[in-house]
C-alpha cells in the first residue's frame, strides 16, 4: 500500500466520513480538520488564524490588504509582501506536501491534489451527491437547522471551496477530468461509496506492481 | 441484470471501446451509432440526415431555419414549426427510450441520460482522459493526423459535443454532478475502468435487492 488519496467533496456528500472510512479499510491516516494543525506546527500560525482562512476565499483584494495590515507579526521575509490569506495557504500546502511525503495517507479538501500534483502515487477522487440526500445529511449534523437553512448552507459552503479551489489551483473544482474518479455519494450510500474507492485504489496498486 | 447504463465521454477517452466491453462482459447490448439506425426505422428520418446532425450542435437559429427550409416534406404535424436538428434530436431522443424500455443495455452519447432521466434503474457514467493518452489513441484511429491535428480534432469534437449535451439537456456536460460516476480512463486503462464500471454496476444492483 503506497497510495497517497486526496478527496474534494460537496458539502453534504458525507466525503469526511467517506474520507475517514477508506483510510480505516485501507489501515492509513485521514487528514481532514487534523491539517490545521499539522499546518500551525509547521508554520508558527496560530490555529486560530488557519481556521478562519481555511478553504475561506478572500472576498476581495481590499480585504486582503486590510487583513494584511493588522496581521500579527509573522514576519518571514519570503512571505512578507503577501496577503495573510495567501500564506495560510502556503503553510497549509506545505503542510500537505510534508504528510504525504511521510508516507500513504487520505487527505480532505484544501486543494490536496493540486499540493500533490507532481506525485505519480496519487488518485485524487472528488465526492458529490443528489441535493435531496445532502440537505438529509446537513440537517443530521446541525439539527437546528430547516431545509432552507440547510440548503442556503450547502450552496454557500460549495461556492466557498469552489471557489477557493479556482483561485488557487490551476483546475476547475466539480468538473470531472480535475480528478482521476467522481462518485455520486448517494447513489451507493456510503459503505457502498467507500468499497468502490478501496476497489478502485486496489486497482491502482495492482497496476503498478 | 436489470441496469441501463449510459456513456458520455470525451473524445480519444476510448468511451466507444469501453462501453461496448462493458456491455459483452455483462451480456447486453451496446448502442453508439446503431441509434442512428434505429432512429431511422422509428422516425422515417434518412439515416444520412440523422448522421449529419449526430451529436452536433447548430450553429445559429438562422442556421435552423434555412435548414428547415430545405428540409423535405416531412411534416408530422407536431413537429412541423420545428427546425430540423430539433427534430432529429427528439426522434433519437425516442428511439433511445424504446431501446431503454425493451432492456438492460449500453447506450453511448446522444444525451442518453438526460433521454432516461426519469428511470431508477439507470446508471449515467462519463469517460475523459489525459491529453497525452486520448491524443495517441486519436492518432492511431487516425494515422493520416500529426499531433497537432490530432489535439486540434480532440478540442473541436468535445467543442461540439459539449454545446449539444448543454442545448438539449438541463445539465452540463463534463461536470462531476452531471453523472453517477466520472472515470479518467488514462488511470487505470480501458480494461481496468471496464473492470471498475461492471463492479460499480454489480454494486448497484446488489444494492437494490
Amino acid at each position: 500500500m503506497n497510495t497517497r488519496i486526496t478527496i474534494g467533496r460537496q458539502f453534504g456528500s458525507s466525503g469526511h466520513e467517506i474520507g475517514k472510512k477508506v483510510a480505516e479499510k485501507l489501515g492509513i491516516p485521514c487528514y481532514d480538520k487534523e491539517i490545521i494543525t499539522a499546518t500551525a506546527k509547521n508554520s508558527g500560525f496560530c490555529e486560530e488564524m488557519i481556521e478562519n482562512h481555511d478553504e475561506r476565499p478572500t472576498s476581495s483584494f481590499l480585504y486582503n490588504l486590510v487583513m494584511d495590515t493588522y496581521s500579527f507579526g509573522y514576519n518571514n521575509s519570503t512571505y512578507i509582501d503577501m496577503p495573510i490569506s495567501q500564506k495560510v495557504f502556503l503553510a497549509q500546502f506545505n503542510a500537505i506536501k510534508d504528510l504525504a511525503d511521510a508516507g500513504p495517507c487520505v487527505i480532505v479538501g484544501r486543494c490536496a491534489d493540486y499540493a500533490l500534483q507532481d506525485r505519480t502515487d496519487t488518485l485524487n477522487i472528488f465526492i458529490f451527491g443528489n441535493e435531496e440526500t445532502k440537505i438529509k445529511t446537513i440537517m443530521n449534523r446541525f439539527p437546528e437547522l430547516n431545509e432552507g437553512k440547510a440548503r442556503d448552507m450547502m450552496v454557500k459552503k460549495d461556492k466557498q471551496r469552489q471557489s477557493y479551489y479556482n483561485y488557487y489551483s490551476s483546475k476547475k473544482w466539480g468538473r470531472a477530468d480535475t480528478y482521476d474518479l467522481c462518485i455520486n455519494s448517494s447513489t451507493l450510500g456510503v459503505d457502498g461509496t467507500v468499497d468502490l474507492i478501496c476497489q478502485y485504489v486496489n486497482d491502482f496498486e495492482n497496476k503498478k506492481c
